[in-house]
Formats: C-alpha cells, sequence, structure tokens
C-alpha cells in the first residue's frame, strides 16, 4: 500500500535506516535536516512495490563515499537530482519514480531529497536491505539487473557517465576512483530498471520497516519500556526476524582510515564487569564481530552498534572513546543469504576467509 | 591542400611525430604498427584545415596514459573508435572527421587508426603543437573550445563520459583519475569542435609538418648527410624556425617513476670529452633542460633528445644508460608563447618557478 510521507516522519525514518545502515551509510541528522529542509510542508508519496507499474522506469538515487568524508561534505541536495537528469538524458527516458540502493542515514534519505525536489513518488525498496560499502554489493545485481550506465555528479557541477555493461565490480571500481577525486563523496543515479525488476530483485518495504523501527525506539523511550524490547518485537514481524544482543560495554579503542575510498578500520568494546572484549572490524559498514577472539556475527547479517540505554544508532565514524553501547546482531532476510548473494556481499566479498554463519544460529 | 596518406607514409610520419613528442607521446614504432595493421593497402584522406567545412563536426581521438604503461598494453586500435561512438552517441551526431590532440608516436597515430577503422578523413593539425602530459593544455582550450563532454574507453570495452563544464583541468584530474582505474591508460574523444573552431584554435599542418621532419632525417641518411643539417632545414619553412644544439653527450642517469598517472623523473648526460653535465626533468614529456645547473631550455619550446649519430628520436621511456644522444632545442609557434597559452602549458602550469624565455634568444 502507498502511503505519504512527511517531514514529521523524518527523525523515526532516519533512525530506524540508521540502524539498517549497521554503522554506514551515513549520518542519520544530516539526513533527515536535508530532507525536511526540501521538503518543507509538503509530502513524499511512497509507492508499494507492488504499486509500481510494469514498464515504469525507476531511477535509485544515492551518495557514495566514505561517511568520515559525507560529515564533513553536506549535501546541497541538488547533486542527485543532477545524476539522475544526467542518467535520464543518457537514456532518453525521464524516470518515474526513484528508490534508495541501501538503508542508511543518508541514502535512505537522499531519494527522498530528490523525490522532494522533482515531485517523483519513491519506492519503498532497496537493493541492499542494509548499507554495504560498494555498488556492486545489490540484490539488484545479484538478481539480474545491472548498474550501468551509472550518472555520478560533484558539488560543483561535473558530471559523469559510466558504463561497464554488466559488470557492476569494474563499475563500481571506475565509480570509486572518480568520486576519489570529486573530493571523496559523488551522488549517483544507477540500477535503473522497470517495475518488475524491482519486484524481482529489490528487498521490499524497507522504508516502512526503517521508519517502524525507529517510531518503536522513540515510543518505547517516551513511555519509558525498554527501546530493546520494542525493536526486537517489532523486527518480529519483518524479514529481520531475529534480533540478539550481542554485547553491552563501551568504547575502549577507535582505529579509523579513510583510504581508498573508504573508512576502514577497527573499535574495541570493553565489558562493564569483568569478561571478553567485542572487536568490530569495519569498512564504512560494520563486516565482523568477535569476542575474546572468537566470531559471533558476520556480513550479511547486521551488527548494530546502539546507545545502551536509548538505542539511538552509532555509526561508525560517530564511535568514541567511552561511548556506552549495545551490540545487536539482526538477522538478514533469506533473499540476502543465498549463494549467488554471498557471492556479491558476503565475507569473500570483503576478502575475508570465514564462513557466513546466521547470526540466530548460535 | 588535403592528401592522401598511405602505409609508406607512416615510418617517417612517426619519426617527426615521436621528435615533435620531445620525449613523450607514446612509442613511434608501436604506433606506425598499429595503423599499418589497420590501414593494409588502403589509404585515409588527409584534410587541410581550410578545407574543413564550418560547421562539420571534428572529434579528436587519442590515447591517455603514462608512456611506460602505453608500452605495456598496446592498444587494438578498435578502443578509440569506441569512446569516439560513444561521445558521437552522448552528443547525438556523427562526426565529419577526426584529428590529433597532440603530436608524438603513438598520439599522431591514434587518429589514423581510426580512419581507417571509419573511414573518415583526419584533420592535418592538432592542440598542442608538441605533446604535453595533461589534457587541459590545448591550444584549443586555450582559445575557447573545451574538452567536455569527454569519452574514454577502456581496453574491456568500459566506456566512461565526463562533463565538467569550461573546466578543463578538472576535466584532466577526472579523466586520469578514470585512466589509472583502467590500469593506466585510457583511449579518448574529446574537444569535439566545428571546422570554424579548428581553424580558430588549432595548430595547423603538423601532420604534414611530422611527415616532411621525418622524411627528411631519413632521406640525409640515406645521401650520407647529416640528418641535423637537414632538419634545421626543414624546420626553417615551418612555423618552429629554430633549431639548436643543447648538448651533445650520454646517458649516465635516468630516474623515472610511474606515478599519478604518468611517468616522472629526470635524466642526466654527461659530455663525451670534459664539461659541464646535462640534466632533463620530465612529466611525460621533457620540461626543462639544465647545462651545468644553468637553465637553457624549458617548456613548452621542445627539448628533443635523439640519438647521437642518426637523429632517431629517443622517448623518455627509451632512454637507456650509456646511450649516445644530442639534445636539441627547438621554438614552438607564437600561438604557444601567448600569455594565455604559458598560462596553460607554460612553466607554471607545471609547477616550476621560472620564467619562459624563447629557446633561439639565449
Amino acid at each position: 500500500m502507498s502511503w505519504e510521507l512527511t517531514a514529521a516522519d523524518l527523525p523515526d525514518l532516519s533512525r530506524g535506516a540508521a540502524l539498517l545502515g549497521t554503522g554506514g551509510g551515513g549520518d542519520p541528522y544530516i539526513g533527515s535536516k536535508l530532507v525536511e529542509r526540501v521538503l518543507g510542508a509538503g509530502a513524499i508519496t511512497v509507492l508499494d512495490p507492488d504499486d509500481v507499474t510494469a514498464d515504469a522506469l525507476v531511477i535509485p538515487t544515492a551518495m557514495m563515499g566514505a561517511p568520515t568524508v559525507m560529515i564533513e561534505k553536506v549535501p546541497a541536495g541538488t547533486e542527485a537530482v543532477l545524476a539522475l537528469r544526467t542518467l535520464e538524458s543518457h537514456l532518453g527516458r525521464r524516470a518515474d519514480a526513484t528508490m534508495p540502493i541501501e538503508c542508511g542515514g543518508i541514502n535512505s534519505m537522499i531519494p527522498l531529497a530528490v523525490a522532494a525536489e522533482t515531485g517523483l513518488p519513491v519506492v519503498d525498496a532497496d537493493g541492499m536491505g542494509r548499507a554495504f560499502p560498494e555498488l556492486s554489493m545489490e540484490t539488484f545485481a545479484v538478481y539480474g539487473v545491472h548498474g550501468s550506465p551509472l550518472a555520478i555528479a560533484g558539488e560543483r557541477g561535473d558530471c559523469v557517465i559510466i558504463d561497464t555493461g554488466d559488470d557492476d565490480r569494474q563499475m563500481e571500481w571506475l565509480a570509486r576512483g572518480v568520486a576519489i577525486r570529486l573530493g571523496g563523496v559523488g551522488h549517483i543515479a544507477e540500477y535503473a530498471m522497470s517495475g518488475d525488476e524491482v519486484r524481482r530483485t529489490a528487498i521490499p518495504r524497507t522504508m516502512s520497516m526503517a521508519l517502524s523501527l525507529g517510531r518503536a525506539i522513540r515510543e518505547a523511550r517516551e513511555q519509558k519500556r525498554s527501546p530493546f524490547d520494542a525493536l526486537a518485537e517489532a523486527l518480529s514481524t519483518t524479514l529481520y526476524s531475529h534480533m540478539r544482543e550481542l554485547f553491552v560495554g563501551k568504547v575502549v579503542d577507535v582505529e579509523r582510515r579513510t583510504t581508498d575510498g573508504f573508512a576502514k578500520g577497527h573499535a574495541r568494546f570493553a565489558p562493564l564487569d569483568a569478561g571478553d572484549e567485542l572487536e568490530i572490524a569495519f569498512q564504512n559498514e560494520n563486516l565482523t564481530a568477535h569476542l575474546g577472539g572468537v566470531l559471533i556475527a558476520i556480513v550479511p547479517d547486521l551488527i548494530c552498534v546502539v546507545d545502551a540505554e536509548t538505542a539511538e544508532p552509532i555509526t561508525t565514524e560517530g564511535l568514541r572513546y567511552g561511548q556506552r553501547v549495545r551490540v545487536l546482531g539482526i538477522s538478514t532476510p533469506a533473499l540476502m543469504r543465498t549463494p549467488e548473494a554471498l557471492a556479491a556481499f558476503g565475507p569473500r566479498a570483503f576478502g575475508l576467509s570465514d564462513e557466513f554463519f546466521a547470526v540466530e544460529s548460535r
């Protein structure tokens, strides 16, 4: 069912999206302020995937780059529209809707800003069902829609179109090179597809899910209930049905480098009392969690660091010494755990030698 | 006057073009073999700039990258055609002719390979009147035609279109980043322009000049005359009227790095008897010549290293310890010494603090 989104929804939506962003996907505060400014008192039509016409042209929009740079180069909101318009010209056809490529504090919001600027509806789905660092890590690609041609726009109005045919990893490689030379971030339009292709390849209703997760956390806080219980309950009826508390403790070390266009590094967490330390490795997003040296959760399952009391999501670039946090493991949908999906964004795709296992299985 | 070029012209043309390439512009042997294979027994129409229709669409084609990589990744000849076709599609118009962007062992030849593949004529002119390392260092840009949109193609069929409006330095910056990620070289089509714009912004008749310089050297060798006298005589009637022998000696040291997509470094030459050493600094092309620490020639004038006996041009990547060489200084046309031109490709454009002076003035 399609619905109207207004500025009042943005704080809940950006909170839920940042949780699904699993450390990456950009800062939720910047994301929600960006849309708030463009949207004003207006509304955006959020299209249920089932309501998109079979041959409609859907062009997803996003921001790419290291989150550490994204928080320094706040988007104006017009760059992604430029990317969209550039791709439309290249394709010789106007888009009927836009869509997120991933869930995250900024990348759930960029398509909304584009929608507010252009009047287009936004499809309630995306191609990662969380955030991943690379453009090729999309269920779109896994199930047969390719990213090319991709348009990338810079803050100074520069436009680049990349076409690598069906080689999405090469598209990522070239687009990352351009994003680096644009100053570390670029705004993109890619994975143009039909309504039928949305239904075949996207993770459905992740925007309404993010909104309901963000709302569940806020309402629990207002009602002095545990936001963690509320979150687990809200998740239980979604495709992400299992939530496990992996750790409670405080940040004791963060090692973070902005390199090759990504924010890469490790964070260590100490328990509040005695016990093993937790270590998380990340490339924009959290990839692995080791407790006392033992792997307890691994990509593509979600490893989410949140405030220990309020359950507010904390992005990798927001990690600070001494923060009290809980680390949550959340199961990803079956569509993201198939062999084809794991080949695109499972442990091997990140150079990890560990095998994937379901977070709910241990 | 327009003329027909055949495979028999290629050795002379590539020799003359490599001389004007001033150390860069690619290996003349690879360049001429490339065209020879595509051309066979056919002929290419070389259009005099005065014979190009006012509103004809001329799309220059070239290879970009570090010459040290170019000799490892020999072009198939089809990549530049792909770049041309990609730019044509983007512009919505077919080209009426192609043209070189610079003189050099490979880049004088790529447009000929494109012409042989497509049947298009080649305009007898270019935008550097020599070789320069960066795409923004074009008389085209200096006199008001901009490089964007640029198409760049890789050896595996990847295509990228870059549009930076009138900012040709930004175009160079982004295209270089893409070329690096394509493996160090890319094939490009850029600076699309009309016949009137060719006449206003290009250095005219550099292809026929390269052919006549290469021929003068060969004929002198055959007739046991000095190829240096023949070269000086051939130059005297061109826009490059002054030639000066800067040095005779042997290569004693070459320090060369392939970095940031360029071949950068220094070469030192010792005299055959006693005397001062000569040092040449290069970025793909030779930039400065210092004799005993005193600057004696500087970009954009031509600093050409050639075999001491045969006058065969030696590219920077071809420099070897012990080679007997002569170093020639050749004056560039007045069009390339204006304040606007020096701003684009004079010493400052290379980060040098020296002022330009004419090589014939000292």
